[in-house]
């Protein structure tokens, strides 16, 4: 029987990061038969042309292989994306074999007022590049700052918590039927 | 005698970067009485809320507090700034006293077929948030694969390489003028 | 005695528009020794290079000309800025003495969820070339469906209707303390 | 047999057009079982919600409705997509059934110095929110002020106009064989 697998990255790398409870969520809304893996890119150094490719990408770039598809969760600072997150792709984009291109790609995002909006269109814009096909919706904004979220970054009891995960779940259904 | 001073901030971590290229240039160019330093931030980590602020960053922050001005040179990763230097302006973006606020910010890149200016517009967008007050013109969009470089990055003797350093020292007058 | 004219420009054209509103609560929060215009552009076509200029944009044009800044009130629809208002921008672009560049300009706007925080950011891109010194802040991104603003379009008598015209209020004494 | 229609629209409303150009090389490339039409937008008038719909935007949501796919030809205007085109699918927008969701979207277009990669971008932000399926690739940047279009504004026949003519025929075949 044919299984999707997904992997998810995270652009923010603090512990209680709200955007890996995001992630949390959505591993556990995957529908039967697909599977959400979180990658750890805590390890990732900054890009660097004349560096010589670190084992934690090799590893990041082995997980993407062999996924179906790819979930990102887009922490927002400053109006847009986390750079961890986008130098996480700019290594993989350095990859033999276009890695990235042609997959489909779901983002979601907490943050504050917009709910990570301005960072989602920007990286909408390097997902061109890349060739990853990223859904147009449902688009997921949560507010960080919100009781839907408990203090260890997952989403919370609360009715917003569960509006939430509904959400994430609602996007995964969709990931999923469209891989 | 007042003395403006300026500090560049290059989005680019390599050996021979075009992108430092186009800052040694600029402090070159620097008209009587103003001064460029060039920061070196590649010892700056990707950023995590719950980490102890680095010694390269609090350098980083002096430099900056004590500059009247601001030069970003902004290098182009599929299609968005390299995550580098958002990544150094986030670390900033964090100091007390608003550091950043109300500085005037000018604004070059050197990438391939349009010149970083994707990369340009993602980047004034942050500065939005920053309240860095960024020049509209001259805009500077060099390629980074045509002979106006040099091997090591510098604008080039040849004809290309003239006129780049006339784009640049342009952008320099502008940014003095309005300081 | 020198007074600071400003004009502003509506992205929407119907009765009754809350960006309208907006505009209007901005006239009325003009500081001592400033005031505030508000342009008519409903008469104003789609702009065609081979069509003779209409006297619609004459007239603005010559409002624009006599102005010491511009308001823009940017409508939001589909994820962008109303057609109608970069038309009439797409129109100045084209007068003689460029007409635009070097004003300082102040931007807000209502809409749904994201307050045409979307619609605002593609404007300022627009303003780089147009050579508008946009404001960084404070922005103004009043949410439409809420009950700030009355059924004429303007801000209401609620709490949150007076909130949005100090919002405004303070917008328009940063635009003055700039001209 | 299952013959597939695309209905393409101009962001320019000039005669001699070259984003006109660009769609007539289109049609001249659909692949066999493929046909485009081009659609006339010039007397589509400005979106006003309180206006009653004029036949204009009734006949293009027919083309629309029966079309399979969208090809959109982005006139750049100041750094962002012509007002024309935008104001097209607002109209559209409001259709019931949502006309335009789900549909596959085909972009490209002429301009100065970037070849529309600005205006196409925030056209790409509009698409997320009208859910359009826009390829990724490939991307047709045309330089508007080159010998590839001739007076009429089609492509020419220098090797530049071929080029040009190959490039758009490399896009329909990708647009066909997603649809």
């Amino acid at each position: 029987m044919f299984k999707k697998k997904f992997i998810g990255i995270c652009g923010s790398l603090r512990k209680n990061s709200r955007n890996m409870g995001l992630l949390r969520a959505a591993a556990e809304a995957m529908p039967e038969g697909a599977s959400l893996e979180i990658a750890d890119i805590t390890n990732i150094p900054l890009y660097r042309e004349d560096m010589t490719k670190p084992d934690s990408v090799e590893h990041l770039a082995r997980q993407v292989r062999e996924a179906d598809g790819i979930v990102l969760a887009v922490a927002e600072y400053n109006y847009s994306y986390a750079p961890a997150l986008k130098n996480a792709l700019d290594w993989l984009s350095r990859e033999k074999g276009e890695l990235l291109a042609g997959k489909t790609c779901a983002m979601m995002g907490a943050a504050g007022g917009m709910g990570s909006s301005r960072a989602q269109y920007h990286l909408r814009q390097v997902c061109v590049y890349l060739d990853l096909r990223v859904l147009n919706k449902p688009e997921v904004f949560a507010n960080a700052f919100s009781d839907a979220f408990a203090a260890d970054g997952s989403a919370s009891d609360s009715e917003s918590g569960a509006q939430l995960r509904a959400n994430v779940a609602s996007l995964m259904q969709v990931l999923c039927a469209r891989v």
